[in-house]
């Protein structure tokens, strides 16, 4: 944002309510920013908004690498165009480590998605240092809301950190798998099985077919063993074809039970409270070492003492201690 | 420590370095301590042993409740003692929320291992706010080796997120298993089995002989899709009878390779400084959190606004923002 004229952030909030494309991406420009002066508009901003936030469903979508989660996204999301559902993508995409490196690259791989105009396509931008790739996903995806789209769908890349961050910040989370392949070889880590709310085989086509149907089973008759979900929503193991559309109407048909009955329950709003205190504790501690380590002692001296660390010359605790000393006795506001 | 005289720190030091058990035993309850004036002395004492740790060979014990960690420990803990070895024990007992509860349970479990001259056991304290369990449990350690115990044993119990905190402090991982059951049946989380250097199928007698060879073969066969560890030492899985003691000599000479390999290669040396610089920095993390959350002003304001937060009324950003510009206008040195 720092070449271009700071945004107002009134016009900025009436152009988002107002559902206008070029102040929504304005407004996420600022929310991903990582300038001090950014980061406290796109604050307040995010207070403005708050009130018009909370009427969508929210849903993680993860798998490998070559799962197919574009495919199954763009596929999918037609049905929920056809829903009548204004639709919002945000994908994290470390690949790209800047902004915008990839949005050509999603706007490709979707299609005529890009171009609906009840769509809007983000990747979010990785690697900040102040909110972190998952806080500022989640600010996007909450001034998504505010700018009247109704389903949000954030993509994660299924095989680092991340998708436990996404997890905290939808309403249901869905694995893709492929057919035909084994826990082990999919390189699906147990813990993103438990987080699944649903689960879909992709790719369940031509001579997959098959295959599909019996990984379909198994992994049915391994989530026997997980203990029930807090929602008590049973999870189900779905197929899919994205090539021919096979199976997504089944799919929408579980998610938006899913979302009747957490709805009706209680447990979303709940759930909901109980992410943004997370994300509360989570801005907390994450402000906390934006100050520590950007502070100019701590910077200086923070090498040097973790070589001493390093070679056993001063114990952790110390080290610790010396440079916990060092940012109190000089803090930043005195 | 706050009803006793103040110990001092020349002769806490003095004591733990000859060995004496007495003094080794304050200076651990010192090092549990959460008063912040003991956590001073604390760290003084620490820096005063550091030069006389580092000999030892640092094992930790994961595996679910009933897996009979106790058991092996004590018939493995003979083998280590006819080998030689000064043998500490540091067991995390998170059922017992108090110091001392559990010590007598340990000594009783652990039979005649627990009055040998040779053997010191000591259950580590847990939910310690400045340090939590993992980093005291890290300085008795220390303390222990300062003492001249060159074998540490850390107990953990298998199910929670301990073991994570553990493997950043041992330089072996040992993972026992029970004969004949898969893997979700163990509640073996797929993580705790990639931190392991070694796996043994405890139990391995009578009636479970057989099935105790098959776990084994199908725990070898499930390691192979895992990629190789960094110490490229590889991960074998071995069978153990805890009851008549058959298998401990092999575990014995598994893991005195092991030792000897990641010492020659240079390894231990590098993962141990890599261990103190991230122990450091999670020093620096619950000092920070100690301090942030014992604010007065803080802990004043937090429940109000995190109520707020979790009604929606206020966005996690400006709530965290809030406490912050608090904490820091009216910090604690100033």
């Amino acid at each position: 944002m720092s070449k271009r004229k700071r945004p107002d952030i009134s016009s900025l909030k009436e152009g988002v309510l107002a559902g206008n494309r070029v102040m929504l991406s304005r407004a996420i420009t600022l929310a991903e920013s990582k300038l001090e002066t950014d980061r406290n508009l796109a604050e307040k901003l995010m207070d403005e908004l708050m009130p018009y936030t909370g009427k969508s469903f929210r849903l993680g979508v993860t798998g490998v690498p070559g799962v197919g989660k574009s495919t199954f996204i763009t596929r999918f999301g037609k049905k929920l165009i056809e829903e009548g559902y204004k639709l919002a993508i945000l994908a994290i995409d470390p690949s790209s480590p800047t902004t915008g490196g990839s949005i050509l690259g999603d706007k490709t791989r979707m299609g005529d998605l890009a171009t609906h105009p009840q769509v809007y396509i983000r990747p979010s931008a990785t690697g900040g240092t102040l909110g972190g790739i998952s806080a500022t996903t989640r600010e996007c995806s909450l001034i998504c809301e505010a700018a009247g789209y109704d389903f949000i769908i954030i993509e994660t890349v299924g095989v680092g950190q991340s998708e436990v961050g996404v997890r905290h910040m939808v309403d249901a989370f869905l694995l893709l798998l492929l057919p035909g392949s084994g826990d082990e070889l999919q390189g699906i880590k147990k813990g993103i099985m438990e987080m699944a709310d649903i689960i879909v085989v992709n790719k369940s086509d031509g001579v997959n077919a098959t295959q599909a149907r019996e990984t379909r089973q198994a992994y049915s008759r391994a989530l026997k063993l997980f203990p029930p979900k807090p929602h008590n929503f049973p999870t189900k193991v779905l197929t899919c074809s994205s090539l021919s559309g096979q199976g997504t109407g089944k799919i929408w048909k579980e998610l938006s039970d899913f979302w009747r009955n957490t709805l009706d329950s209680g447990y979303m709003k709940q759930e909901r409270s109980r992410q943004r205190v997370l994300w509360a504790k989570s801005h907390i501690k994450e402000l906390m070492e934006y100050y520590f380590y950007g502070h100019p002692r701590v910077k200086e001296e923070l090498p040097g003492l973790l070589l001493q660390v390093e070679d056993g010359k001063l114990s952790s605790l110390s080290a610790a201690r010396k440079l916990i000393d060092m940012f109190f006795n000089t803090s930043i506001h005195g």
